[in-house]
Parts: structure tokens; sequence; C-alpha cells
């Protein structure tokens, strides 16, 4: 539709596609709720009003019956790969709960398939009703110490520029090479300047917080603590509330929200599994918890809709008035945030909490065959230095978090190997190298999964994804791994030599092409059948595959050992 | 400094130009008063902090004592000809009160010189340290029921896109141009995407008021009431709070201010003149006034600061963090904000008061000799029809309003000629054009001027800037009149023959080269004069000056003749 006829609808001298009449709208710039009709136009808003001379005609007209409608959704940071199904199907399952616009950085497939992955990305949500965009992700390979199957400099990032649906930088997660100023993240930061700077800075306070904002990033997803987010809010950072699967920061972080600093304040959901996305939702979850805690529904809602738009610069959408995208959400109480419609570009394309559109795949060729790793060929042994080698570094989980603990463990041996050791919640992990076919393989030790016997292996594995394997004895570690192979990538649990429950992801090891249900149905039994080996984690495998993100403190694995991330460097096994 | 340079700086591996100690920094991200030391480094700050391994080092340490220091101020919108003086002067007048940005519409001398007036306003402010943006000039004509020195199209004005500091389209004062879709009005729109474009719809409402929404345009600052101001808001339009000479919407307006809405209110001053500038401020006497009538001062100095900066994208300024701009205010008394030192840049230009820099004239060639009118061919006669023409339409003046009202009174006639009648304050005006040397006159009459005897001429007249004369009889008028031709441009009191007080403004006819100060006195006594003639209006040359403004109700004149805005025409003297 052209301006021209748009304002004609506006201005009332032609009907609007649809008159939504009988509605309350929420009004994300006045603060109000207001009693309105609301006429939409080529998939626009084109006024609202009601009463003589304010009232619209339309072609076809809907009664609210005193609805509340509220704009469409947005996700401030988003990692798609992580509902492990692809974009379109993504949609499927964020749409229905009235998320219509998600930002999403996807460094899982870049670091898998570069450039093409992200492109792939887009391309498979070209034909559904959900406005993806994309952040170039800045950290391809996250950093020297893993290896990914793809490395991204600011030469290639930049090629990214011209593309409609790209908005600026991903989250800049190597904060130390920004506070150090190494010239590679600059030349990153340098070519997308005049863009929205994404950050990505854990832990990160005083000096070192003060150079990471003055680089010009603007956001920050990793605050764990009020004060955490309340120092990044100071200097400017725009501080997005996050409730992950595995990182639950947003009632802690809620106690920040007040008049001054809502402004500054988004939602994001970074990585949620297919079950929390179906069982809980997504942003339109955050709205609810925020909410139940004591948030004021507008103050939750504009977090969720104008504040996004706003820190990213899309002036097309984030609230319901003239000109910008017909993105709304119909729901029936402002105290419990449940989307009975979900309308996108003017179209209704969820009700009920059921995708009203279908999900037909996309060209995934450039994302396939991408788990390089000879099955007879992996060797997880770990020798004993001849005199003892003493105490070993362990990786210790944290229930919920992305932290891990950095710990000292004497070691068991047997038959002069490192081995397992259940009884002490000890488990061998192995990451091998699984881009290039170098069979290179990281091993170490973790506590906190808790499996007493079998094996999980995944090729989802922050953000080098290769394939780590964590279990209580070597054969369950290799059918698990073995599974994981034969499937073109996936996520597995093996007994023995029984493999127990295989999850295919043959879109770059990351994503499934089965419908969410279904893959969620095979999630669900892959969970209890890792709890039936004994781990007592929400969700291991969501867990399994930050253990290998040596951004985030204090001692990771990858395909080249441990790392302790406080130093930022590989140390030995042996403490 | 480059970006490395700064980050050694932030993270404490280099000491910070200056450090400004014993700070109560105003954090207009978290809304709170931080005592903290401020590093400023290469002309932006670098961090802030205090206390062991927090604090900075300096080359130079300032301390302020617990005083407050709060961003510059940023004005929103603002035609600085209306200052008289020339922007490198404007700048020695606001910033000691604690502008340091202001976002400028240099419409005056646009309708005068065109592009090159434009952009003579950017080179002349160069030299100063206001930072000084402009928004291409989007109504020059205003309309084709008067006459301009120029005629900028859409082609035009996107000559200026790749300049530095043009933003984006100034006021759209075209308001039925864009609701009706007016081609040449959207041309300039679509020239313009993606840029922030500014509006201007006094009491547009309703669907007419959906319809200019939907054209993309972001703000408006013609709001005189709570209502008007409100209804616009809810639509998405940035509401600019505006305290001009002529249109003091101010205090009107403060009611309008609450948690939900005040992100989306910024500061304007539109129009003031000198002496409005030196005694009561700018911006800064904005926040004084809000905060005396009740709005908390964080809120002031947020529509003051981050606000603007939001509105207009200006990422690098409107906050004291690190990365963005040093341009701060020192100040005492949150309740009572006095600027008592401005640094712009990380450098100290205003003290007490007092601006710490000169305003060196550059080359106005460009807008020199901008007078083409005959002084012995003006004719302000109106011959009276030989049948009597019975009521005419007459201009009311209203005091502190652009706002006019239609009047239709009975004319006096002498000698077949229709003449001013001071007694009923019916005073004569007559437009004449200066621009292409045509001598075409627009002639009338206008009601609220007061003058007992002798006349007021200018070629500051809003906004094609031809010749306006108002007088209580001609020979005073023609004497004016020829006062001002004959100075280049500028405005005079005459009576009889005798030239009581001229201000030149050879520079396009608006703007003099000499000091503000001497400006503002020079000025006083041309109020002075007005007054002993019997004019009771606080700025009678002000409000002369928008008698000529066509796209303000109700009726308004030019060389044309008199217009009718409310239909958008011109209309005969006799009604």
């Amino acid at each position: 539709m052209t301006l021209e006829d748009l304002l004609a609808v506006a201005r009332g001298d032609r009907p609007a596609d649809v008159v939504l009449t009988n509605v309350r709208l929420v009004d994300v710039f006045s603060g109000e709720v207001l009693p309105t009709d609301l006429a939409l136009a080529g998939g626009k808003v084109a006024g609202f009003g009601s009463g003589p001379g304010r009232g619209y005609e339309g072609k076809e007209t809907v009664d609210l019956g005193g609805r509340f409608v509220a704009p469409g959704l947005i996700d401030a940071h988003v990692h798609i790969e992580s509902s492990l199904v692809r974009p379109a199907e993504f949609a499927r399952a964020v749409v229905p709960g009235g998320v219509t616009t998600v930002v999403t950085d996807p460094h899982e497939i870049a670091n898998v398939c570069g450039l093409d992955g992200m492109r792939y990305m887009l391309r498979d949500a070209a034909g559904v009703p959900l406005e993806v965009f994309v952040n170039a992700s800045s950290c391809v390979p996250a950093t020297d110490l893993g290896t990914a199957g793809a490395a991204l400099d600011a030469e290639a990032l930049a090629t990214l520029l011209d593309e409609p649906r790209v908005l600026g930088l991903a989250e800049v997660m190597n904060f130390p090479g920004v506070v150090h100023g190494d010239p590679a993240v600059l030349a990153k930061l340098r070519a997308f300047a005049g863009r929205v700077l994404d950050g990505h800075a854990p832990g990160l306070s005083g000096k070192a917080l003060n150079a990471y904002a003055s680089s010009g990033i603007s956001s920050d997803h990793e605050a764990t603590t009020v004060e955490e987010a309340r120092e990044k809010l100071r200097l400017g950072i725009t501080v997005l509330l996050r409730e992950a699967t595995n990182a639950h920061n947003l009632r802690d972080l809620l106690p920040l929200v007040d008049p001054w600093t809502e402004p500054s304040l988004c939602f994001a959901t970074d990585d949620r599994v297919p079950a929390d996305l179906l069982d809980e939702g997504s942003i339109d979850h955050m709205v609810r918890v925020a909410v139940a805690e004591g948030i004021e529904p507008m103050a939750a809602l504009r977090m969720a809709t104008l504040n996004p738009a706003r820190h990213y610069r899309l002036a097309d959408r984030g609230a319901l008035v003239p000109g910008r995208r017909a993105d709304l959400v119909v729901f029936s109480d402002l105290a419990d945030f449940r989307a009975e419609e979900v309308w996108v570009g003017g179209v209704k394309v969820a009700e009920g909490g059921r995708a009203l559109f279908t999900a037909t795949p996309s060209d995934a060729s450039v994302a396939r065959d991408t788990v390089d790793v000879d099955p007879d060929a992996l060797d997880f042994r770990i020798a004993s230095p001849e005199t003892g080698g003493g105490a070993i570094r362990v990786i210790g989980a944290i229930p919920d978090q992305l932290l891990t603990e950095h710990l000292t463990v004497e070691p068991k041996v047997e038959d002069g190997l490192l081995v397992a050791d259940p009884e002490r919640d000890l488990l061998e992990i192995a990451v091998v190298e699984r881009h290039s076919g170098s069979g290179r393989t990281g091993l170490g030790f973790i506590r906190g999964f808790g499996l007493k016997h079998g094996a999980l292996a995944g090729t989802f594995a922050h953000d080098h994804h290769n394939l780590v394997v964590i279990g209580a004895d070597r054969t369950s570690m290799e059918t698990a791994a073995r599974a994981v192979i034969g499937a073109g990538g996936g996520l597995a649990v093996a007994e023995g030599d029984r493999v127990v429950e295989v999850l295919p992801l043959p879109v770059a090891g990351l994503m499934s092409e089965e419908p969410v249900e279904q893959v969620r149905a095979t999630m669900d039994r892959l969970l209890a059948a890792a709890r039936d080996l004994g781990s007592p984690l929400h969700d291991p495998f969501m867990a399994m595959s930050f253990v290998t993100l040596e951004v985030i403190p204090s001692l990771k694995i990858t395909d080249r050992g441990l790392v302790d991330v406080d130093k930022f460097e590989l140390v030995p096994l042996f403490a």
C-alpha cells in the first residue's frame, strides 16, 4: 500500500481493510488504555478513534467486545537455534503467545556454517508471520581457545550490512577484547559504526565496564543481580532482562524496574528449549511473570514492545499508532497476559494459542552434513601420570546458571587411566572437534550432572558446537557420540552399548526439521532418559551446551582442553 | 582521540585529560544523583567512579566541591535567526546557560537565500562550542500564498542528506499537504525516509491527525493545550514543549508530564528574541520553570537532555556516560538550575554566565543585499469602492500567541481611501515583496498592536521574510519602510518623517553581525519606541513577524494579500 493510500484511509476518504471495534487499546506512549476502534490498512495502523467524525469504516469489521489490544511483543535478543527447530517452526512456537518480532543473533549456525548459515536463517523465516531481524554474530569463533566451523572477521561481517533485515552487531562476547582494544574486535565495532552494537559482559564492573561502555556497545543481557544491572544501566547500557531456559534472571532483576529505569529496560529470552516455549511461553511468559511479581502491566508491556523498538531503532513497530505495523495481540486480562488472537501485518495469524500458518521448510543444503567425525576413532582415555598427578581441575556446573565453578578434586585412577567416579558426581567430559575432521578432543571432568550410569552426547554446544559427551563410563560415551554422528548431528542418551534415545538435528547439527511439538516430545524422552540415569538437572542437555562456552566464567572446556575463563587461557587438567 | 586511546583511559591504563572530582552526577538513565569522580578524555566521558580501584588519575584535576553535573542541555527545535544574531553570536547567548546542542531549522534564511543560507548557518557555527545540527527546511516557501526568495523542492533538499550535521526534515508545516497527500510534500518525506521527520500541526486532531502521524512525521511543537498534546502523544508523536518569545506554552503543557509520557517529551524554544535569551535564558529557563511548577528535577533534566538525544538519534550525547561527549553543566541547586560552568567537548567554555569564547564572523556574502525594494515606489494606499465596500476582514492579534483571530470590522474611509483608525486600534498593515524587486504589496488592517501614532517596519517576517509595515498613518509607514530598506534589512520605528530607531540586520535581512548584547540594547530601544507610540505588546516586532505566517490560523497576510488559513486561500479585504 502506498503512503497516498494509507493517508486516504487515515483521513477517512477510503475504507480501512479491517476495523477492530470495541477495543481497549494499550497506548504505550501515553501509558493509557483507550476505548476506541482501530483501523488497519495495508498491514499498518491507519488510525484510531470512535464516535461521530472520529470512527472508521472498514471493508471488514471485527468486534473485539472490549478486549485489550497491545502491540505485538518483541524479543530483544534470542538465539533461535536453542529452540532446536528452524526459524519457521520457531515462529509456530512463539507467535501464538504474542511474539511478533525477534532480534536474533544466529551465532550458533554461524559458528558451524558461517555467513551462509546466517542467510539460511533469514530465508527460512521469510515465509512465516514472525518478523525476524538479525544482528551480525560478532564472535565467530567465540575465541581461539576452541575450534569452530567458520571464522568471520570484520570484512566478512560487513558483507551483511546491506541486508535489509540486518540491524547491527550482535552481543560482543569477547569483552576482554573490547576492554583491551583487540584490533580484530575494534575492527568489527568500526565496521558497524552507527548501527546498534549489542553487548554481553557478565560480571563486568568498574573501570573495565566503563571501557566496555565507552566502545559504543549499548546493551547487555548478562546481569544476574540488581547491583550488576544497575551499574550497567547507569552507564547508558540498555539492560535486557533475560529469562532463558538455563538462566533465570527475570525475578532477580525486577526490583530494578522503576519509572526512571523502565525506558532503558527490555525483555529477552536468549535461549529457550521447545518445552519451555510451548509450556511457559516466550516474552509473553516474561510479561506474566513481571506482572505477577508486582510490575505495572503497562510497564511490563512497554519493556516488551516500545522499548526494544526504540533500542533497535525499529520505528515501524513497538506501538499501535498510525503508520506503524499492525502487529497486535488481543487479550482479556491486564493482570494475566494471555494472547487470544495475534495479528501480524494486519492479518490474524494465531488464535487460542494455535498458529494459523504452516512452516514450509526452506532449502537447508548449506547446513547439512556438518558432523565430520570418524566414529571409529573416538578416544576418551585420559592417562594418569606415572608419578601420580595429584588433584585435577573439575568444572562445577551450577543449576540454572551459565556460570560454572572452578573446582579442584582428587581424581579416580583405574588401570593407569583417570576415570569417572559417579559416586562423587565426577563425570568425564569430552569435546570432539567436528567441523574439519581433525578428531581433536579436549578431555576433562565435570561435577553437577549427577549421572549414575550412561552418557549424554550432543552437537549443540556453545559456541563452537563441537561434539560434546558427558558420561559415567567410556563405553556409554562412545555409544552416545556414535548415535549423534550417525544422525548427522543431534542429541543422544546412551547406556553401555545401548542407544536410549536420539534427537536428530540435521540442520547444522543444531536444528531439527520436524514440527516443534514432535521435537519437544523427543526431547522430553531424552530428558526422561537422562533423569533415569540419575541427572537432577532441569535440562542437562542445555546445561551441557553451555559447559563448552569459554567466555562465561569460570572453568569451561573446548576441543583444545580446559579453559580458565577468568585468565582467558587454556589450563592443564592437573591443578 | 582514537577509540584505542579512550579505552586505555577508561580502563585506567592512561591518565584522563581532566578528572572532575567531588561531583554529584545527574545520571539520566538511572534517575539517580551519584557522588563520584568523572574522567574526561578526548572530549568524551571516559568513565566515572571513585574510591579504591574505581577512581581515575588525570593530567588535570578539578574539584567541583560536591556540585551537581548534568549533561549539556539540548534545544530540540529552534530557529536561530529569531535571536537576530548569527549562530556564533547565538552560541554566546545560550551556551553560558547550559545549552550545548541545538537542533535548528534554518528556514528563515532558507526562505531568503535557499541552500546557500542553510550552509552559511552551519559554517558560522563551526567555530564556536555549540553543537549546531540542521533539519532541512521542508517548507520553502511555506506555501504559494506568499512569495519567498527561494524554493526548495525534494531534489534540492536531498542535496543536504550527505552533510554530516543534517539530521532529517524540519517541521513539515504544510500539514494540509501531508494530510491530503500533496505529491510535492510526499516527495520530501520520501527523500528523507529513514531520517527523523519533524512536524508542525497546530490544532490538528482526529482523523486528520491520524493521517499526519501515519506519514511518519514523529514530532510536534505546536500544541497549546494538554488535550491537544495528549492526543498527539497517544499517536506516538514526540511532543516538544515550547517556550518561545511569542508562544508561551510550557506552563500550560506541564500537566502532561508523568512517568509514562516523560520519555516522549522534550523542550524546545522555537523562537526567542535576544532579551529573552539574555534575561531569562533558553532551555535552562524551561528547566527552571518546570521545576518551579512542580516537575521533578530529574524529569525536567531528562526532557532537556536524554529525550531529545534519543528522538534525534544523537547517540553520542544527552547523557554523561562513557563514550559520549563531555558536554556538561555544573550547578549547585537541583531546585534552581543555574549553570555555573559549562563544558563542551571536555573544555570549559562558559563560567558565571559568561562565554569564554569569541564569535569570529564567517563569510556572509551569500546573504547580503537581500532587500530588493525601490524606496520611492512604496504605495500603501487602499481605495474604497465607490459604492462603499462594507465591513472588512481584520487580523486580530492575540498577545503571546501565534494564532490570530479573523475579525470583521467597519473600516474608516478618508478621501476615498481606507485608513488606519488608531482610536479603534485599527492599524494598516502592508507586506512588500523584497526578494525579486516586484514591488508586489499586500495590504490590510490589523488589531491588537495598539499604536496611537507612527509605524513599525521589518524584513524579519515569517516565513517569506518580506518587508512588513504596520502603522497608524501612511507617512510613518513609508518612513519606517525606507529606514529598513536603507539598512539592507532590519527593524525600524518611525513617526511621521522621523526615524526613531533602526536595528540593521544585514545578514539576509534577518541577522545582525553585532554582538548579541548590542543587538539586545538596540532592540530594547526599538521596543521602548514602540511602547511610546502606544503598543501594549511585550514584543510587537516578534508579533509582527508572525502576522505574515500563513500556516498558522486564522487570518494572516502576505505580499499577495490576506490569507484565510482555515480555508488555506487568499481572501479579499472586504468580507
